[in-house]
């Protein structure tokens, strides 16, 4: 894989998380595909399908006007053709009135390439516990 | 996409699912790709990483002896060359001594075609709210 079409991908994944923590509709309809079989699984949610639905789901996140950040890590990129498949940790704080929530999430994205772009096809993320992974352990955490 | 080859993932996601249902490690071996790059999510766990951890975690699981039906539902494929995106619906009931449990979750799986097999390399699963989808309404679930 060229190194250039992966700074595309990461890039574009970034754009998600830009997206996401900008609370503007606008800008994550930049970021999806616009095709009526794309996916959306949210931590506690059913799958979202289709673009209009999926639209719909980030336009009720918006308007509820809560203040997030959400930072990807151990991003790792594999491309299979026009298809791009994102794997990454989500580090997510919501920002309530005096206080503030952190979770972790892990995350699948897929993204496809159109005219030179990579548009998301697929965001799935899942809650995670938040335990520090002991790498050098085989039990499971 | 020819139906013949839409045919063959449809047969190793069920593949999949009757491995996890018999509880037998060799079965689940047969249906994963042994790359270190495979990765699973599972409900509550954080994504491993690399068949023998993913290997490992599922003869966790079935060392547990714990009896399962799964039974995926609202199948759906996509073909990119060697890639096929298989979402899908998991109907999951686990028997405990007296009773069971059922629960659902919506799970994305990626298979990549070797010397024409289908073999899985990522299964991301999240569980989802019991609630009956009204397809009519425009709110969130």
């Amino acid at each position: 894989m060229s190194d250039d079409v992966r700074m595309l991908v990461e890039e574009a994944n970034a754009a998600f998380y830009r997206a996401l923590e900008s609370g503007v509709l606008e800008r994550m309809v930049e970021v999806w595909a616009h095709e009526d079989w794309v996916r959306c699984v949210l931590p506690g949610w059913e799958m979202v399908v289709g673009w209009a639905r999926v639209r719909d789901s980030w336009e009720a996140i918006f308007d509820g006007g809560q203040h997030m950040r959400a930072a990807p890590s151990e991003v790792w990129v594999r491309i299979i053709g026009d298809l791009a498949w994102v794997s990454c940790l989500e580090n997510i704080t919501v920002f309530n009135e005096s206080s503030f929530d952190s979770a972790q999430a892990a995350a699948t994205n897929l993204f496809m390439q159109r005219d030179g772009r990579w548009l998301m096809v697929l965001h799935h993320a899942s809650p995670t516990p938040m335990i520090i992974p002991d790498a050098s352990s085989d039990t499971i955490q």
